[in-house]
């Protein structure tokens, strides 16, 4: 296809591909965005969800009330299954139908990443991980419900594994999962029950490295393991686990009995690499070009957790910034190659600098030179994070929010809901007979 | 069971349990309050959830957080199976076990009530139900994705279905989910579909009695009827549905096809008549005397939506306001009789008023011989349901959310959220060897 409207499609409405969309909202290409949840996510406040501070609804917005006001981006909910990069199309799984194609004339993918047991899929089972808002909530229905379970429990030899969270994987993920469970359990829970006491709960972080937020610098690591402790969280550096089973872990030779074991190690780049059959570095991540796009197809650019790029000598790291820069060069790129404008200079990221919060009032920032730990850190980190919430009535009700747990220590959301199976007008549900490939356009 | 501190067992934490529980608070009775949620569910505003205006974390608190300061009160997650009347106790099936029996001096059943197909349990699969959260997400998610739907399907003749959304039954929650859901497509998602037009949207709203909201004046539900009209809600009143299936429904002999019908008709009682073996009326609640005790058993009382009392000569309703001042008086009781004061007068309902909401800013509201339909009726319907919202944080994050939905369209909590089915340490994951009765006390 190619006519006077050339079509961007975008997989992915993360960071990325929201960042491209709206690079892309004023052109006169027609843009699809096509993603399997009908929400974008801020990621970085997930564990506030998963620890009851927030509301799914505080931290996910439809990326079609984003993209609104934008009249030539039509989004599409589905599951892209495979790239043709030969005919231009992807094939879309959507709600009641599968392969539906779509066809492009330039395709980004911005796909994301999944978690990695490294080898280990059989730990997903006991060991779940944190990438959705379905992963967050199971997470807070299952640290909650062990605190119910213990109290229901009279007899308190049996409250220690109950009562005992491991986190496998001390990046910045497991360190601010952690910090706000030891919080959760000394401010918000302390009080509420009688038989007994949250604040014996054990929380325990793991981690093969030698230090907690290896990324950042020695020093500001040495900070946050600190205030870890003093958060009461036990920190094991220098092995992983050996082995994770319905009542507990091994590391390093020692038997951890605890019924809640949460993955926060390992990222796995999502399938894009295999749609295109393309170059990966060893992580799985699809090389791209200095312009973001795929060895000999400059018509696909592929960025953020999907993308492998180095930058003087370093990968860049797979964060929110460099996904949502990258995704605003690949707008802008298409943008000036429909026009006819001469190519921009190489995609170069800008390190705005990095953070993470330890509990209530601390975090370490990273910034250049600049670095940072403590209450100033965490004003920032706090200043920051509202301003990204991409929705301005998020931003009210999640301030409203953090001022109130501050204060009181109270969580927002602390509800365990056994929701129902996904009703029948889910793909999974529609009888084979109801679903036939359906082209597009 | 009886010695110095008598125990106090309440069955459910709606309305009328916590209300009991709140007013036994200062005695020196063991109170236990069992639930099969850990929280507490503002019913009212359950709607809200189901049509994305609010979180679920909104209408939802932690009923071990409500309590947490009532230092003889406590709260047990787990569903109650059997009454043992002669034994005086129950059998609670608790997260990972079976048949823990909790023994009580004396009982309040305050179990409330669930859907009533009206003998057709078949149209359940077709039509959910609204009772708790699980509900409330399940119907957001499946409005949400028929919208998805439709906009994925080029066809315009394929969007008839998809666009038609059936609710049935006319009583307040039918009503004000009509009117929610005609606000949704006209305001909050007119502008962001490229392919199909939200406000075509058909919204049909059945009921076989002659009138909307038939417990309130003749005047009023007319009121209703006419600004359900307004918002371009089909009414169709004098006949229910004959039969419902996945394409829809039948009606007085017509074929509605939709793919989104929802069940807002039919009350059934919860089983606290059959753990009883107590007479009931024709609906299934228990008869109780007039100090809310069940026939026989001065120890145990019954309230809220499970108990049936008349009172000048009509059957009380199965709103909120009744079972709290039932709550408060059944613990009051039970106070006094601990503290061998003497029995007070039999219960008697102070009716304040009915009110529900038609939409933005008109709602209709009795109170005696007042009537009222509007904006002010919808101010008043505001004013006390924030009032009412059990925690203060609930209050200002649903206040903010209202104030923004009024002025800009603007949901705050439209995701469609694919959860994970129940994690292993549920109850009903458990195996069942794991399981054992265990004797409480």
């Amino acid at each position: 296809m190619s006519d006077a409207t050339p079509r961007v499609v975008i997989v992915g409405g993360g960071f990325g591909g929201l960042a491209a969309a709206k690079a892309l909202g004023k052109t006169n290409a027609q843009v699809i965005l096509i993603d399997r949840q009908n929400h974008h996510l801020f990621q970085p406040l997930l564990y506030q969800v998963a620890t009851s501070v927030l509301s799914p609804g505080q931290i996910g917005s439809p990326i079609r009330g984003i993209l609104r006001k934008q009249r030539n981006t039509t989004v599409l909910l589905g599951e892209v299954t495979r790239v043709d990069s030969d005919r231009r199309c992807v094939f879309v799984n959507s709600l009641d139908r599968e392969g539906v194609v779509v066809e492009y004339d330039y395709l980004i993918l911005a796909t994301g990443a999944s978690h990695s047991y490294f080898g280990h899929d059989e730990f997903e089972r006991f060991a779940p991980g944190l990438k959705n808002l379905a992963d967050a909530v199971a997470i807070r229905n299952r640290v909650l419900k062990a605190f119910e379970q213990a109290e229901a429990e009279e007899d308190p030899r049996r409250h220690g594994d109950l009562l005992t969270f491991v986190l496998v994987g001390a990046g910045p993920t497991g360190v601010e999962m952690a910090s706000a469970m030891a919080d959760l359990v000394s401010r918000a829970l302390r009080a509420e029950f009688r038989r007994i006491d949250p604040t014996s709960a054990r929380i325990v972080l793991v981690d093969m490295g030698n230090r907690v937020l290896a990324t950042f610098s020695e020093k500001l690591s040495a900070a946050a393991k600190h205030r870890l402790e003093e958060l009461g969280v036990e920190v094991r550096l220098g092995h992983g686990v050996d082995h994770i089973d319905a009542d507990g872990v091994m590391v390093a030779g020692e038997r951890i009995a605890s019924k809640t074991v949460i993955w926060t190690a390992g990222v796995a780049p999502s399938p894009a690499a295999k749609w295109l059959k393309a170059a990966t570095d060893r992580a799985g991540r699809v090389r791209v070009e200095p312009d973001l796009t795929a060895p000999g197809h400059p018509e696909i650019f592929v960025i953020g957790d999907t993308a492998s790029l180095a930058q003087d000598g370093r990968p860049l790291p797979g964060v929110a910034q460099v996904a949502m820069q990258q995704g605003r060069y690949a707008g802008t790129l298409i943008h000036r190659r429909i026009g006819g404008q001469p190519k921009p200079r190489p995609f170069r990221y800008f390190d705005k600098g990095n953070m993470a919060v330890v509990g209530k009032g601390f975090a370490v920032l990273e910034s250049g030179r600049l670095g940072l730990s403590g209450f100033l850190a965490w004003m920032a980190w706090a200043a920051v994070h509202l301003e990204f919430l991409a929705q301005s009535s998020l931003r009210v009700s999640v301030f409203v929010q953090w001022v109130w747990t501050y204060l009181t220590g109270q969580r927002g959301s602390r509800l365990i809901v056994n929701h129902h199976a996904s009703v029948s007008n889910d793909v999974r549900a529609a009888s084979p007979s109801e679903r036939q490939p359906i082209e597009t356009r």
